[in-house]
């Protein structure tokens, strides 16, 4: 096969192939082709990937020659509409959100598999996108709360005088949410993190973090891991209970997303105004609208002197390992979708079916049949 | 005595005495004035130190009544000359570097106590906020590194591979050097640190360091703990070893400073080319010149693929803590000089002797003298 990967459009620092991902796809008899510049903002020089076995090419030249084409952000609709018959694209569409442009896409008769549309079942983690994302974010949530902060994470006993550790609350514990436990427990900070998910207490407690339990929520197996939305009742008992724990942390990081709705405000003004003065949000959950009032995407605000940031980048800060997981996520999904270095379409496979968003001119993904 | 809390000028976000201090010297009947806003960029606000037990006034008001004036940095020539005769002062004058101020100062009659200068003595470790603010500044340097860093600092093992620790080098093990070891072993690097000072290696190890030797150096006891000057043929070993470890290290803390001499140059832009893409370098040594080559004071510059972070106003943006740290410092010194609320100028004491810069009319520092 030939394998093209794309330069990612500006802001994007991250790319879709890491070198050490061409290295083996080209060992295994491919052939791959990139885009001059194409790793420059995640570091990753030409030179690297011709050392890798890459060739470097103009971006005409990849979108023309490669039968496999890699970008992680959708390409343009004029680029799209160029693109000949029979092509494989892989790369993240949100399919839900872009309908318009994935219908475009079907009708040039190119084959999409996009990247976050991956099952959550347990064969799949190892391709699981938003997973690994998450975990980039939940990581830097932290980081970008602590440099912000203007008081330390850890206790320190000096000479100056003891210091406190400072307070963290993580609300949503999936991925990211675990991840920014364990790392403000690295850096010395007292964690609470709420969920209203009880099955995750357990790994909470195993990183170190106090549960703060609501009793009372409806918990959906057949949510994919996700949470569900509550009930009235359940709700007004979990912000009472959060209010009390908000307003008495210097952090809170919130992860709470529920795929495909606008994400549940569960900070609310009257909250933030009770908060310490130089407390900071890091509200992960900002891209849906946010998890805290006044959450503005990509942007920090100061609300009532607390800083809110409103940041669903982060992987793109971290653009050289956040390429490098993304990659061997994109890497897992090849294995089987490649045998013997031909494309293997096999739909009967849950993981190749529900992946596959557009294929031989229609729009194939079930989400978008309904 | 009446106390006077002044507002930084900006860029300064701390204040130099933290509303529990002010609650302590208000307890023992001292009267405390503080000008309004003072706390503001600290997060500290005038109701926290009216319940604290200050009184909020305009700066002509604190300038005018209080007999011993509060503020970190030195205060304007013109200021300084309104200062009626007998009042105490207490700072960070950097005596040996603003000599004119300082004379200037001397003429007024005004009593200048410049923290900067407390002897590097075990009874004086309580006042010294060279090293408060150095802790701050050693962990706020790792913090930064690892929010720019394009790359995780711990080792992480998830679905999508395994994510190898960043490599982070500490040059200069003082405080500073050892905060940010701390630090960047806590958020899960591998470290390695180096000085000079063979002595401080067990300090690097029982941190979980891993101490980079180069035998030969000279230590001198009675540098009150700092570094010396080398010797050229230990300078050259120096610089090999050093290159071997930076070329591989992800990010490098430099903290070498010599004091009142310009810092030695330990990162030239030879090694700079050698470095990984992505790497950072966090230079503390930025106001002496800095252990980077072109490294520049209070800006984030990039050669060759190296971000070099040349901070020295760390301590500002942590400034709730930086400033509860320098307030306890002070607190320490106010201990040795108000007895019974009265001034007790011992000059028989080494630190009130070794801190005192003017006194009745004249400048009494004896580095000054000579």
């Amino acid at each position: 096969m030939i394998l093209g990967i794309l330069k990612e459009p500006s802001p994007e620092t991250r790319i879709s192939l890491h070198p050490e991902a061409v290295k083996v796809l080209t060992g295994s008899g491919n052939q791959v082709l990139i885009e001059k510049g194409a790793g420059e903002f995640a570091f990753l020089s030409d030179e690297i990937y011709k050392e890798a076995g890459a060739s470097v090419k103009t971006r005409a030249e990849v979108l023309d020659s490669a039968e496999m084409i890699f970008q992680i952000n959708p390409l343009e609709l004029e680029e799209q509409k160029k693109l000949s018959k029979g092509k494989y694209l892989i790369g993240v569409y949100q399919p839900l959100v872009a309908r318009d442009l994935v219908k475009e896409l079907a009708e040039t008769g190119v084959t999409l598999f996009s990247m976050d549309s991956i099952p959550r079942i347990t064969r799949a983690q190892s391709m699981d996108v938003l997973s690994s994302m998450s975990t980039v974010s939940g990581y830097k949530a932290v980081l970008l709360a602590a440099a912000t902060l203007p008081r330390f994470f850890p206790m320190l006993m000096t000479a100056a005088g003891t210091i406190a550790p400072a307070k963290v609350l993580v609300i949503g514990a999936g991925v990211a949410g675990l991840q920014a436990i364990a790392t403000a427990k690295r850096l010395g900070a007292v964690v609470e993190a709420f969920d209203t998910r009880p099955s995750v207490k357990e790994q909470v407690e195993s990183l170190g973090g106090k549960f703060v339990e609501v009793p009372g929520a409806v918990e959906d197996k057949g949510a994919g891991g996700y949470a569900v939305e509550q009930s009235e009742e359940y709700k007004q008992k979990q912000s009472e209970m959060l209010e009390k724990s908000i307003i008495k942390s210097d952090v809170v990081i919130t992860t709470a997303l529920i795929p495909g709705r606008k994400a549940p405000v569960l900070i609310t003004k009257s909250m933030l105004v009770k908060m310490k003065a130089g407390a900071v949000v890091v509200d992960l959950a900002a891209v849906n609208g946010g998890n805290c009032e006044g959450t503005e995407n990509n942007k920090t605000v100061t609300i009532s002197g607390v800083t809110v940031i409103g940041n669903s980048v982060l992987p793109s800060t971290m653009p050289e390992d956040a390429s490098k997981m993304y990659s061997k996520n994109v890497q897992n999904l090849l294995k089987l979708l490649l045998k013997e270095d031909q494309i293997n379409l096999n739909f009967e496979d849950a993981i190749i079916k529900g992946t596959c968003i557009t294929h031989d001119g229609k729009v194939i993904y079930e989400p978008l049949l309904k």
